[in-house]
């Protein structure tokens, strides 16, 4: 059942009215690309057909590896950074109680790798110190400087609080199939592994074992996730009027015409890593040859006393795609008081979430009205299907779009130089040449 | 002692290079204004001298009352939004070890009425349920919607709890002096109260009883963070060369060259929240008549693999300003393996943090020759008076920016709308005419 609804009005008005026709022979030939593999990145077109093509048998051994290192661990320490860290933690905090963190856990999911934290690092040590705890550590190559640190530290700190083989029968090793050091590495200790396809980028990654293995640790519904996305995957392959592709033609239309910043919109504090998720996917797909949308988050009604004055009043230069959620998990009203002395009896009754609506509602057309055109994108819910509905979604549109703006959307070269760079710096041997370079430079 | 350096250098090269001294002028008015008053918005200037004025018998008086709050209290729910809560949000966050949420606290000091969350309120509602708790509820007039319901619907579950005798007695009001709903009740109601000064906004208000009392609660030492910043405000008011006035400067010179979005970058997790709340001082600062910055935060290196990308290669409309902590308060260095199957040894006996100045130093290299102007700000350290120095820092900032840009930097219309627009949907007596305008409108 079709989860997600979007709606353009209030983005295509004006001059704009007729983009979303005009367009539309770029948007689907952006789409073709996706399917035909006849577009710049076509070697990373391995989430196209990802969810309809993920077999119950994958899931399975996910969910059982899962309920293993739940049996055996309080806490389970995903390492990872970018893709290999914000879809399993966009995921788990949309689904998760909002005290979950003070409140008592069968295994907890923690993160690591995700920065070079010394003090962040250190107090981690120290909070495992009397845990029995897990590794997933998550890495192509194995390579990268921020996991490649947090898991030395913690598999040493593993392996002296339970000893080698108990520790490899903790860690499990998400990574390339054959090449790299963390694949000899765990092929040497004997961890058990899941394989990170050649064709599947970073961004691109949270339905494969990199976002499902920890948001299954954490007690969530992976089939129910990967069905949703599958659904979106048919409602978007096969349809010329996808939402997909309405947003993604939306969003170009609008850069177009000199909106050069998106800001995406929660009114659902748990969305707030669904944004930061959202934030590397376009930022990273399509920040390149000096252009691309300039992707922002903000957690509404928090962010409209912060952010709220620059939205409305100043340039002229963004427009916003909000995330509503048509239900709550929870009911709570607003109770009546007799004395009534801080004067809102005239909404006791109502539900909280009626004034959240009435809040979203009224920024829509205030910010409408102010000139910043508005995406809405409604989330019948904030459950797993909905979420993998969503994904794909933004996924596909992301493609689409990118191919759009006129970009490789499905490369990263600013930031594999700055993994490389990172190895000149560090001294790295193999880097000589380059650490020869950085260092007359910084002389 | 100067716990903070500003350093320009790789903010005003080519063309702007001599920005500094052309734009001085102007920033000196702008710095005047803020002294004698002559600008727009000189009734909101309660927060210029407020560090050195703040009398040591208030700060005794609110170490005094977190006290009383931290004998009775598990946990304290602090209610307020936007500068009401992100001050305080802040500099908790900056001082807290980074897995405090998952550690028994003496007393946690949790948020609420931050946003209009029905399951966030719900969830926490549960999680107060078998908590002795308290509340400290911030807000000027009393009526702004979202804290307003947060404290209507947790008074009423700590009057359930503790009966409303001993619930007046856990209940700190952060308020105005005379007016309002929250004064009435809390004058009737007997409960402890702080008074909001007419002449200091919201989004300038952390060193007031707004942000000291929470961040007392939670156990860190305000005098120092107060003492900070009297030590910067005596830098900057004295100083025709200060590094807030060389700030406003350089900002402005790159907002004028086309520079419309600027990044505060942090190498530190902690600073996350000073990130969000620095968003709110120079968003709702400067962002009106349709001009001003766009403000954005990064936690790097984590958006280095989300945001990185963007950054180096996108659209050259941005600039950044780095937040970089010279030391960490815990050592931990890296581990030598024997086996070195992950081929880490290389940085083996290497502080972490060592890694992460590299990822620093060369991140601002290859920004500032990608086209992305940098404005570094040194950090001796992540303690009170650093912060309070940091604070004042980027207040005096904001308020020679915002003369610069020509706007009032201290009014928020677009907020004022926002509350206003709320009561109409909400159809709050008295609102009648707004009301039926916004209803026909939205037939």
């Amino acid at each position: 059942m079709k989860k997600i609804q979007v709606d353009i009005k209030d983005a295509l008005t004006g001059s704009l009215a007729g983009s979303l026709e005009t367009l539309r022979p770029e948007g689907l030939s952006g789409l073709a690309k996706l399917t035909d593999g006849s577009g710049e990145g076509a070697d990373f077109l391995g989430w196209v057909k990802l969810p309809s093509e993920t077999s119950a048998d994958l899931l399975d051994d996910i969910n059982a590896t899962a309920a293993a290192l739940r049996e055996k661990c309080d806490v389970v320490v995903a390492i990872g950074i970018g893709g290999s860290y914000l879809g399993a933690k966009a995921v788990i905090e949309a689904l998760s109680n909002s005290f979950a963190a003070y409140e008592p856990a069968k295994t907890r999911v923690l993160f690591a790798g995700q920065n070079i934290g010394e003090d962040y690092l250190a107090e981690l040590k120290d909070y495992l110190a009397d845990k029995q705890f897990g590794i997933i550590v998550i890495s192509k190559s194995g390579t990268t400087t921020e996991p490649a640190i947090a898991f030395r530290v913690l598999r040493e700190q593993l392996e002296q609080q339970v000893g080698r083989k108990e520790a490899a029968a903790r860690i499990v090793a998400v990574t390339d199939a054959k090449r790299g050091a963390l694949r000899t590495l765990a092929d040497t200790e004997g961890y058990k592994t899941y394989v990170i396809a050649d064709n599947v980028g970073g961004r691109f990654s949270v339905l494969t074992p990199v976002g499902l293995l920890p948001i299954a640790v954490a007690g969530f519904d992976i089939k129910a996730l990967v069905a949703g996305a599958a659904e979106m995957e048919a409602a978007t392959l096969t349809g010329a009027d996808s939402d997909a592709l309405n947003y993604a033609i939306t969003r170009n239309a609008l850069y177009r015409d000199g909106k050069k910043i998106e800001i995406l919109v929660n009114f659902n504090p748990k969305l707030h890593f669904v944004g930061e998720w959202w934030k590397q996917l376009y930022g990273e797909s399509e920040g390149k040859d000096h252009k691309g949308i300039f992707p922002a988050a903000v957690d509404d009604t928090t962010d409209l006393h912060s952010m709220g004055q620059w939205i409305q009043d100043g340039e002229r230069s963004i427009f916003e795609t909000v995330l509503s959620v048509k239900t709550t998990d929870r009911e709570l009203r607003i109770p009546r008081d007799e004395s009534d002395l801080d004067g809102l009896n005239y909404i006791a009754g109502k539900r909280v979430d009626e004034v959240n609506k009435m809040a979203e509602l009224r920024t829509r057309i205030a910010h409408v009205d102010g000139g910043v055109p508005n995406i809405l994108v409604t989330l019948d819910d904030v459950k797993e299907d909905t979420l993998g509905q969503l994904i794909y979604f933004f996924e596909a549109a992301c493609g689409i779009s990118g191919y759009m703006l006129g970009v490789n959307p499905f490369n990263q070269p600013g930031v594999e130089a700055y993994k490389k760079n990172m190895f000149a710096l560090l001294e790295k041997p193999g880097y000589e040449e380059a650490t020869a370079a950085i260092r007359a430079k910084l002389k």
